[in-house]
């Protein structure tokens, strides 16, 4: 991983509130300078959670400054309580600093269907914001953790016209993870100058391949929110797509987007497997990434993943119940790798299964499929299913 | 279970010959009275196995008399070597009893990818016509059986115009269970005497309800296929819907298949518990469906019921992204039993994690889910995801 770059213009505090975890930090502050443009994209999950009902409403109609993130309790399925503890922590935050309540961005995460306590947010604000620093990525990153293993985060600097641009990000996830339009909890700042309509573009042509491409478990979470600010504390503008500041921010957001994706599925509750599954010569993209979700999600592949089990039959079998119409069996060749092992409707002739065990054994590696019907392609990121993501999941609560 | 009654018309043996399995029977023969309708129902998946291709090109052709059924080798997957061993399966039965080759119906379920060895069923066909007995159903429904716990079988009597009618039907099926239009292997036979058109209509109609609603994993077979017999032993026609012969007919057919698809999922890989998921006030039953088996599908919901944790969020967060457009979430309700845990977008305000984990313990028990959107409504079986479903496919080929 590179170093992490503080992002001048973007300061961030963490602390221990005691929303549910102990002897933790659990609510995180990011602090945008004044004139920040901030772009988000959100859950298409039609149960969405309080804070990004609010979130959405405070977008839509000023320039945010504050950023509030607690995890351990992800306030969804809390109905009009809900909504008030939501609305109530961005007041108690504006008013210890000034700005209006709807220049606060709420976000949560943790357990669904618990209503949020506000006191622990009146107690840990002002300790927040004695603590706001440039430098505290790390600890942020740690603080928004729920069942992950580790702090997720990536970085970037170019330099253009002589001045130095960063972009640096961190995210959380690891369970209920299929974005739909965004994934749990990403947050990239950067010291760009854009304006707000060229950043959400940005934002979204980045989330595209990155975080709307990852699946642990198909489970679209209720608290997905990615969010990417431009602080403009370094002058440059890079609005314009065709100037080279343009195009290499672009290229900066994307990579950081991928590397925080990846990291989500690497870090998968129970995940032993990081498999990209990337299905070819489709006759849509959208048929493509039908039949790359359908391999992903199925439960038999996923398990022979874990035991690195060539079990392409399983793959074989996804690929049939997928729904193409019309999918002639015949064309269709399946690669673990470089590795050709179904051709022709079975095995691939030259195809062993210590050559297939071989690849499956890996930490990482592809599943390819050519489906012989166009020229449109899809990639995914997903995981395996093993033993640990029944016992995550199973004790999540307890 | 109700006593497993023979029907006349219908001889069955099992036999050992060793595909896979050492120390088990493995290959089943029903043989058929001359005369006798046959109804198939088959999996849609678009690589469907060489038996499936086969059983489909002779059913087309000729009345069937024999159904000659392997266990541990699904021979899908397998190319023109498979459809070759396959149809040599067919011809060996063939020239030993004198019978046309298309009137051998053929089915395997297995270990998908592996060649299917001849030499096994040369062996021990013999045999099997030698032990042909009405009385074998128990025999070979345990014969047929592959991750299966147990066997399945059921069974019921009728009388009409002072004759007795029999429906006896054996299936098997635990993991790769998402039946798409009829599931892993299920035989019904009957003594009624019936057109095929009206037979494959009875049994197009019991298959709707029972083998099409059931899931365990999401993942539909290569070689699915539910077999519908009537011998005509007893005389009593049965073709006509409008007669109390034909109610009774059509009612103990679907009670048989009920019966045997309900048995699939409490056997399902690793299944501790029996759910039945019902969504009710759909704008449309393919809405309903869809809301059942993405609950039923998910991950996380599965787990839930393995935990007994009555985390009714992961519940409310699947249907959330079930794909319902305009979904007032509102208007959604949820019941565990007849106990209310969802209504208006949170926690019902009568429901206690007590109560709800009382329901959550039992070995079957019922989410009901109310959309508020229409009439429309549907109701599948499914399972939860335990450690063993895990064990049981992490290691199905070592």
């Amino acid at each position: 991983m590179a170093e992490i770059a503080p992002v001048s213009g973007v300061r961030l505090a963490a602390g221990a509130a005691g929303i549910r975890y102990r002897d933790r930090d659990d609510l995180v502050l990011m602090e945008l300078a004044e004139g920040s443009a901030v772009a988000a994209v959100f859950t298409q999950n039609a149960f969405c959670a309080a804070p990004v009902v609010v979130a959405r409403q405070h977008l839509a109609k000023v320039a945010p400054r504050y950023l509030l993130i607690n995890s351990g309790n992800a306030n969804a399925g809390t109905g009009e309580n809900g909504l008030a503890a939501c609305v109530e922590t961005c007041r108690l935050l504006a008013a210890a600093t000034g700005v209006a309540m709807n220049q606060v961005l709420p976000f949560s995460t943790g357990v669904i269907g618990e209503d949020l306590p506000t006191e622990p947010f009146a107690r840990t604000i002002p300790g927040l914001l004695s603590g706001l620093e440039e430098d505290n990525w790390q600890a942020a990153a740690r603080a928004i953790m729920t069942t992950d293993t580790r702090p997720k985060l990536a970085s970037r600097r170019f330099e253009v016209d002589g001045r130095m641009l960063t972009v640096t990000g961190m995210c959380k996830g690891s369970g209920m993870i299929r974005p739909d339009m965004a994934t749990m909890l990403a947050y990239v700042a950067t010291d760009a100058l854009c304006d707000r309509d060229s950043l959400q573009q940005i934002l979204e042509d980045a989330v595209a391949p990155s975080f709307n491409s990852i699946t642990v478990d198909g489970d679209t979470s209720t608290n997905d929110a990615c969010v990417l600010v431009a602080s403009g504390a370094s002058g440059m503008d890079v609005s314009n797509a065709d100037s080279e500041a343009g195009r290499l921010y672009r290229q900066a957001v994307q990579e950081v987007c991928m590397e925080l994706a990846t990291a989500i599925v690497a870090d998968g509750e129970g995940a032993t497997k990081l498999v990209e599954i990337r299905v070819e010569e489709a006759s849509s993209e959208a048929e493509a990434r039908d039949v790359a979700y359908t391999v992903a999600h199925s439960p038999l592949v996923k398990t022979a993943l874990f035991a690195s089990d060539p079990n392409w039959g399983r793959i074989l079998a996804a690929v049939g119940r997928a729904g193409v119409q019309g999918l002639d069996i015949d064309r269709v060749r399946i690669w673990l790798d470089d590795l050709c092992i179904v051709s022709a409707g079975g095995r691939d002739s030259g195809y062993t299964e210590e050559a297939g065990q071989a690849v499956m054994e890996k930490a990482a590696f592809s599943i390819r499929i050519a489906l012989g019907r166009g020229e449109a392609a899809a990639r995914i990121l997903t995981c395996d299913l093993s033993f640990d993501y029944v016992k995550i999941n199973a004790e999540y609560r307890t």
